[in-house]
């Protein structure tokens, strides 16, 4: 609930900020209590401020270090893990006014403001023939500070890393208001503790990104997009396993078959509805490499059983692509959602989706999977009606449970959030929580920046 | 000095470890208080502990944190920065009988106890196809757990990133002797704060990393090797710029005209005495794209006024990257030698270059420079006697400030340790070291890691 005394002191905050910045009018707060996980349990902000530079941030910051009031930092509140879901009696911070772009290809950086999209930086990176690797499947609605805040994973991840892997440089506004920059535009810099990787991935916890300096690569090369129906799952993940030990395909994802039907539901895309599993991979390696590896991948989703489609036409492999990244939205479609994110080591893949399946049953809930395969980065979504609330419940801590047995994580990149937290000291174990409230409380010692988020 | 007290509880830590573990024997400890910089201000351990687990790790660290002890963590000494020199009346903690690495090829990672050097991890990967990237020129005598402790970089990192893009897990004992683990063998994990990434480049202050999770890739392709002999190092700089901006080269190496002649007074390799800088390149793309890059940067140099080499044999290509190589013993054998590691934004190359040049001639002092140079990552490396000391070492420091004034760093990949810890304030600024001080006093609440390395 909102704490009257707190209350009581916005007008200071709305006074020391332009108009418009602060708000508090009901309508406009309303959307900003959830992220897309539709967190039951979100509270309801004080106010939002919608920040316009990184000065606004330190004086939002500074009124509520000063009272002790926490503030929730928002990119674009695409998360899955209710990790910017907002809290009573706080405030919303929201960074999606500060959206500058700016691209060095001297350097071969782009500086970027926080609220700027991920579809905006990797266009701007194209404009000058450079990429931003670092492709969440929401890349068209999710914000860079979120992707730093949630070391963001994707789809060519699998051969090209995470975001932290083009984190050069971050601006922070530390819990006390203070802006403090971390990095720059030098490739390597082993200068001090590695502070920047430790922001990256704090889900707003430790501080708040207000710039980012982003490492670009030249632009990808031409890829070929590989379709492979299985009739099973067990099928598919083998094949993953077995192109995983010695290729390096740009894209390995997997749909089951309840995944595959829910975005033919959604949007008819001309998917094999019989097929156990669908993987869909890509391939952009140079030259007569690429026909190769495909001709590799062929080989070893033939081997699991699979029949197998090869396109090089961009286009053509986009449809595909784009039908992968639908199943999020295709499958919350369906009613209420509990969005799992767990990973294992990848050959522990079968079996993790083998023990989803036997959740799923014993639970006797729907859980269509869709996954980045190739990382052994699943994502269990977990479908139910009101009345199956509790078993769903019970199915998403039986998934999370799973995946730590196997050796694996409760979340490979959409972050803890508050979805996850309870869970995590199961994964990590007491002694590294407690190394995680250390720097929690080193960082953030009254604990205002995203309480609840990540259990911290 | 040795505190009297401390050598007095000496025995119990002796008795609480097996035979030979614990020595205090002058002769045997005496090479154990320096790492490759040679440290004028290395202290006098009271003992060594080689540690054959991590139970003793965790025996000698209880022990040192009970009595506020001193522990310097020690790989195989040959750090640049004076990160692993010894402290009086300290523990000297050596990995080096700590060796043992497991190849996981399904999870295509190496579990690596931290005494294993770089270059039998490497060995041990490619038994079965497999390679681990990371590349210190010091990879036939550096430790793992040192490249882990430093964030160590190298020659193929232009391409293929550094030391903490690969280290998927660790095993750390803790200021107070606990064991933690971090990460593991799946590739993807943002469960909690990223503590893993914080530890790598801690340089032995955080804790003592017992074991790694690393992660390897497939063999590297066949590479061409380009020499390119330049008249000015302003030149070599410029070509670097230009293949940069749109080329993605393997390695990137530079050494100027005062490094080869160390070189070839050092030991004959037949390099071009009168140039006056060389550039050692190569690219390991995939099929014609490999012919092609080596065009382009060809183009690049030729550009720039150098006269190329270029080789496909592996063997021939070796001579020159052995030569490239063997610059810092070559340097070390003229005399005194204070080493940097400067790295700046690429594009600034020549600028900080130049700089170097017009600080060894106002000091009055031979500045040999060899580089990561496709990185932005010198060895500006000041040769002296012992007349010149104090000009050497106002040159070292202005070496320094030249790369922050560029918005560069101190150190891209040798570490901080003590050689460079005066000037970390001058990099990072008052705030961002209060925040490695925070975190520091967070998991090491007593200081009896690694004092003094990092200024910590
Ligand atoms: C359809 C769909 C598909 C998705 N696919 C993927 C995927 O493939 N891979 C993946 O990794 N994620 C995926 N996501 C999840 C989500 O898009 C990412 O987590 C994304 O990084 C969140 O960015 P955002 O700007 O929306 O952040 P928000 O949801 O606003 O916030 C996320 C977290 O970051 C913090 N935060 C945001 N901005 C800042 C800042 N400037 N400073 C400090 N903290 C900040 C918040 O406090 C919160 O903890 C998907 C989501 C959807 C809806
Ligand atoms: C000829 C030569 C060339 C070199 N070239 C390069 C290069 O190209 N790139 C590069 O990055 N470096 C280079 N180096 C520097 C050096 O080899 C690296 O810094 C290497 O990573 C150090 O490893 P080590 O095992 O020798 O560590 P040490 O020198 O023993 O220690 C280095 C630091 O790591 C800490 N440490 C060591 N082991 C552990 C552990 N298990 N747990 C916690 N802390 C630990 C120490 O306390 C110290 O702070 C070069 C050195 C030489 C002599």
């Amino acid at each position: 609930m909102p704490d009257t005394d707190v209350a009581a002191l916005l007008p200071r905050l709305v006074a020391a900020l332009p108009d418009g910045v602060v708000t508090t009018d009901p309508d406009v707060v309303e959307p900003y209590r959830w992220d897309w996980s539709h967190d039951v349990a979100a509270g309801t902000p004080l106010a939002v401020v919608r920040a316009q530079d990184a000065e606004q941030v330190q004086v939002a910051v500074r009124w509520a270090a000063e009272h002790g009031v926490p503030v929730v930092p928002r990119g674009a509140g695409s998360g899955l893990s209710g990790g910017s879901s907002a809290v009573d009696g706080g405030i919303v911070l929201s960074l999606e006014r500060m959206r500058a772009i700016e691209i060095d290809t001297e350097c071969r950086v782009a500086v970027v403001e926080p609220g700027a999209l991920n579809v905006e930086v990797k266009t701007a990176a194209a404009e000058h023939g450079l990429w931003y690797p670092p492709d969440p499947s929401s890349y068209e609605i999710c914000s860079i500070g979120g992707n730093v805040a949630t070391n963001a994973g994707g789809l060519c991840c699998v051969k090209y890393g995470v975001t932290t892997d083009y984190v050069l440089g971050l601006d922070v506004v530390l819990a006390d208001g203070r802006l403090v920059t971390l990095g720059g535009k030098r490739v390597k810099d082993v200068a001090g503790l590695s502070l920047l990787k430790l922001f990256v991935g704090s889900e707003g916890t430790l501080g708040v990104v207000t710039r980012a300096v982003l490492r670009l690569v030249p632009a990808q090369a031409a890829r070929s997009t590989l379709v492979a129906s299985f009739a099973t799952v067990a099928g598919a993940a083998t094949a993953v396993v077995a192109v995983g030990r010695t290729m390096r395909p740009s894209m390995m994802e997997l749909m089951d078959q309840a995944s595959i039907n829910a975005v033919e539901d959604y949007k008819p895309m001309g998917l094999d509805r019989t097929a156990g599993a669908l993987l869909v991979a890509q391939s952009d390696a140079p030259g007569v490499a690429r026909a190769q590896e495909v001709e590799g991948m062929r080989a070893a989703c033939e081997a699991a059983g699979a029949e197998v489609f090869v396109t090089d036409d961009p286009d053509e492999g986009e449809l595909f692509v784009a039908a992968r990244r639908m199943a999020f939205p295709a499958i919350q479609a369906r009613g209420a959602v509990l969005l799992e994110d767990v990973g294992v080591p990848i050959p522990l893949l079968p079996e993790l989706l083998a023990r989803v399946a036997a959740i799923a049953a014993e639970h006797d809930v729907e859980i269509p999977v869709v996954a980045h395969a190739g990382d052994g980065n699943t994502h269990p979504i977990i479908v139910y009606t009101p009345e199956a609330e509790d078993r769903a419940r019970a199915a998403f801590h039986a998934v999370m449970a799973a995946a730590i047995a196997l050796g694996g994580t409760i979340t490979g990149e959409h972050g803890v959030g508050r979805a996850k937290a309870a869970a995590l000291p199961d994964q990590l174990g007491a002694d590294v929580m407690e190394l995680n409230r250390r720097v929690k409380a080193a960082l953030d010692p009254r604990g205002i920046l995203n309480p609840g988020a990540l259990g911290l």
